[in-house]
Parts: structure tokens; sequence; C-alpha cells
């Protein structure tokens, strides 16, 4: 049997990975169903309207487990276990809108610890700013 | 047209609300579908059986995001905007295990903003621990 954790892997300070995405409506329903968070802000346009945003925005937490989704499958990759998040929603993404999130190694700990930032981006602005802590998979 | 923010509501430090899930195979492959995230360590028993673990966990944000649920559902409810959330993930959700995830409001400060401790519990411990910054829904 493969032992996919056995593939030697180096990391590095600096490493970096992105990815580029259209926010659906279908995205945002999906999550919907899967968190039960049908606050209004999100699926119902006549409500958002009267919000300071004025149209539907994604969920906060759709746009931030896009970082799961490149530390799982691309930096550090499959293995990694996640140890922390923090995250600060600083703008919205618009349903129906591209976001760039990004994932960036920033320190290695001793005990295969690693600190990852991550950000993300929409409409040319910064969206969600914060950082990951996670174990490494095995080298 | 009604105004749902026009809604009367007060908010006080200690009010708490909880609620308790499985989170199903099906939960977990919604999740990886919404995500990219395929980490085997999710959805590979043969993978995961070469972990810590031993068995396929829930993704941490999966479980992380049924506080969007309450929070957009319950309290603070329907027009509630997240600013902020820090985790720190304990220990694993296993998949097919119940989890139960609250809210509890722990200081309102001005200008409606307000934090809240974020805590699920599985199979009798702590799983994830943290905080949010929220604006609280107009009243």
């Amino acid at each position: 049997m493969s032992d996919e954790r056995a593939v030697p892997r180096a990391f590095t300070v600096g490493e970096r990975r992105e990815m580029t995405r259209t926010v659906t409506p279908r995205d945002v329903a999906a999550f919907a169903d899967l968190t039960g968070d049908r606050n209004p802000v999100h699926l119902d346009p006549a409500f958002a309207a009267t919000t300071r945003f004025g149209r539907p925005i994604a969920h906060g937490m759709l746009v931030a487990s896009l970082f799961s989704g490149i530390m799982g499958q691309q930096l550090p990759g499959p293995g990694t276990i996640y140890l922390g998040q923090k995250l600060r929603f600083l703008a919205p993404v618009f349903v129906g809108a591209e976001v760039t999130v990004s994932v960036e190694i920033i320190e290695i700990k001793e005990k295969g610890r690693a600190t990852l930032r991550t950000l993300a981006s929409s409409d040319g602005k910064v969206v969600i700013d914060g950082d990951a802590e996670v174990l490494l998979p095995k080298t």
C-alpha cells in the first residue's frame, strides 16, 4: 500500500499558492444548505438592498473556506492538519464576483508546525486578511 | 416594503444559542466540492487510517462554518455582519459524529459591535475554541 505522506517534500518560507474563482449564487446556496446560514444578506436581494452593501454578499466563511482548499490540495498539500485560523473580514465579496485567495508560508516552526498568511481579494481590494497554523504533512 | 432590521431587538451579554447535528459523509463531500479541499484525511479511509486520527475527520472549516449558521439564523440573527473570527482546532470531529456548536455574547461594544464566544464539542470534548467579532443587526 502506498503512503502518500512518504513522498519527500521540503517546505520553505515564502512559498505561496493562489487560486482565483467566481463565487456563484449556486455556491452561496450550497453553503447556506450545508451550514443552515440563510442570513438574508446573502440570499435575499430585496433585503440586501436595504443593507450597507446594496446587494447580496457571499458568506465570509465560504470565502475563508477556500484557504482550506488551497492548503489541502496545493500548499502545504494532502495530509496537512489545520490547527488554527484567524480571520478579519474587511470587505464583502459580492455574489457573482471573482475572488483570489492565497496561502503563503511565513514561518516554519519546530515539530512540523508552520504559520501561513491567508489573504483574499476581490474587486481590487483585500477582503479577508488572516493567518493559519498548520501541522505540515510528514516528509 | 417591510424592513426586517426595524424589528426592535436588544442583545445582552450571556445570551447563548447552541445546535447539535451529525456531520455526515455527505456534508463532508459537499464541503469538498464547494471548496476544492479533497485532502484525503477527510475523504479517504485508507489514507486516514495512516494518520494520527485513524479514520476520516471533518474539515475544520466545515465545523467552524456552523457558527456562521447560528449567527445568521439565531444569535445575533438575520442581518448580522461578520467582522472577524479566531479559531483553534483542538481535536478532530470524526465523519459521522455528532457535534454541538454554540455562540455566546461575551461583550457588547460601541457602534453595534459585539464579541461572541464560539465553541464546538464532540464526543465529550471541546474540538474548536474561538471567538467572533460581529456587527449586530440594527435594532
